[in-house]
């Protein structure tokens, strides 16, 4: 098959700016054409748009704006994972010869209409995220004997290291006392449990081996893709404990990059709360059932950025579109070793965990160099 | 290269009803497994949804709806030619590798947002499709000395082919005398020569050649694919008398297929006007310039359904993202000869055209038994 590789990325602060999606969009693709000033436009055969915004053509737009005109380009939405499904698009679109060089750009803004999830009546009244999450919560911590304060520290720990990040939403830090402080929305959640939806944006440049190697030395390959979508509502879920889309995906992910969990050097894991942290890393393999949050404290305590290095989605805020693609360039540039005093020493293997709507979808991506 | 069948379909009444986008795909996707309870649900790995419409993560709630957990799931969005910019990722999809079968189902309701390009302020105030259609109509009689009564006759074609076509929302026929009589909407344009937006749903069944050939002898393959996007501002098309996007298109579909143009023996093009039925016969190839209505006249005073058997966009109606699935499946059934009284005469070849936005991007498909 086809390798596929990721050549060049662009991104922007992620704000709670008022702009104008056509705007955002172009801002982080004109970043990456700023950069990296060797790429010919005109091989570029398809741009995928990632974004839950209502507005339509967005790809074609995007093309008319950067001066491509494309064989593809299309919109791509699946609520919080839309980025990475945009992303494994693209590699089928190059790994089946279709396409040699594909533009992902993945935008929203802070007004998403993909925060509310209207068709989920099994949710009752509450069908705001923070309900799930406190359920989840809930259950995680009776299951577990978990408390508030340990679950307290997935947020200490990503905006700490989210202070690292210039693109992050959040510049401050907190103590697990400011975490409990802060103000409580639900029995089991409070809001600096909370990733918060923001205006953003960020692109990716995928290419074939063949493509890639003229353009740069430094290629990030994807060796590991894996999805599963187990439902759509969320009482549909067999556990709230644990992530069942997410081992399904993780564990075909690492089956294709003929790996295991123990060789993954770096990692972006889904945290849209505090809880997810956790549980995802647990379901991923990173640790036992009920062993997330010893580790997270561990890897705090030894100033070890392995776990979701930009500040995850409660350090850096969570623009949907573009969560996806931010992550996955935040493990290219560790595996690059371009990321600075977020740098995670000796990282050659990476893993992008991506999720929408209570886990009931996620992807899981390998990045090697 | 893996190669790629359609293996089954579904469709519904295209009507002007008022119905939930969810309701609609489940119809279709209903339809479909209901005609082939063959199909192993369990054996679909992706479910893509094409639509205009505004309602999230309709990919996971169809999985949820008819009982499948897939791997991939997202809704792809391309205003009018969504529903083809669907079958090719999917195409991409198992050619890759990444996946075995695909449903892919295309929705739409009479409301669809998708009716108005807002960010294209090249059309000053006349942001509705009726104006681009018109300087098209202008131009097109303008320069090859064509009368309203010539364009006409697409729409009197069309209509009484959709007669025979049992989902198309007209079943009405008309002369050219009723045609010229109906409302006029611009100087060029009236009533009659518009394809109108509708309620409606169609899904189709893709599989790799090996799944294929377990579900059904009678596989049509897609062995041509070009896609081109030349804008999304309408004035930036260079001509306004033939469709650029269409040419290219056309011309790479057929190049993969290894065919030519004098070998196809069934069409569907995308007629969401009169003019655009001549405008897309000549920029495929089927005619000289300015000669597409000529070819029609004979064709329909022949009685021969070869282009837009099911009665085109004008007779069948326009749900925006099942469009180009509604095409590709009356394609398939005319090359099983399954088309009753649509059927056109040992049709081998067949071929898909499906456009968006006054033909700043198009997508054509070749089909062969």
């Amino acid at each position: 098959m086809i390798k596929v590789g990721i050549v060049a990325y662009g991104i922007i602060p992620f704000t709670r700016d008022e702009q104008k999606i056509e705007s955002i969009l172009l801002k982080s693709a004109k970043n990456l054409f700023d950069n990296n000033p060797e790429i010919n436009r005109d091989d570029i055969d398809a741009i995928l748009v990632s974004t839950n915004n209502n507005s339509k053509y967005l790809a074609p737009i995007l093309s008319e704006m950067v001066g491509i005109q494309p064989k593809i380009a299309h919109s791509i939405e699946s609520l919080c994972n839309s980025g990475t499904n945009s992303i494994v698009s693209a590699y089928s679109y190059i790994a089946s010869g279709l396409a040699d060089m594909i533009l992902i750009s993945g935008a929203e803004r802070n007004d998403s209409p993909g925060q509310i999830l209207e068709w989920d009546n099994s949710r009752g009244e509450f069908k705001h995220p923070i309900f799930w999450a406190s359920i989840f919560t809930k259950s995680y911590k009776r299951k577990f004997s978990i408390s508030d304060e340990q679950l307290a520290m997935v947020s200490v720990k990503n905006h700490k290291q989210a202070k690292e990040n210039p693109n992050a939403l959040s510049q401050k830090t907190f103590t697990i006392r400011d975490v409990m402080n802060s103000k409580k929305l639900t029995d089991d959640i409070r809001m600096l449990d909370c990733s918060r939806p923001c205006t953003g944006s960020a692109s990716i440049l995928l290419a074939s081996e063949k493509m890639a190697k003229k353009i740069t030395d430094s290629s990030v390959w994807i060796t590991g893709i894996g999805q599963k979508t187990t439902s759509a509502g969320f009482t549909k879920n067999t556990s709230f404990s644990s992530m069942e889309s997410t081992k399904i995906a993780g564990y075909a992910a690492l089956k294709m990059a003929n790996h295991n969990i123990r060789e993954i050097d770096v990692v972006e894991v889904h945290d849209a709360f505090s809880v997810c942290e956790p549980m995802a890393l647990e379901s991923l393999g990173f640790s036992k059932s009920g062993g997330g949050t010893s580790m997270i404290k561990e890897l705090y305590e030894t100033n070890n950025f392995k776990i979701n290095p930009r500040g995850g989605l409660i350090g850096s805020g969570h623009p949907f579109g573009a969560t996806g693609i931010a992550q996955t360039i935040e493990i290219t540039q560790q595996l690059q070793s371009k990321a600075k005093n977020r740098q995670v020493d000796n990282a050659k293997i990476g893993l992008v965990h991506n999720m929408s709507a209570a886990a009931t979808s996620s992807t899981v991506l390998i990045l090697e160099k």
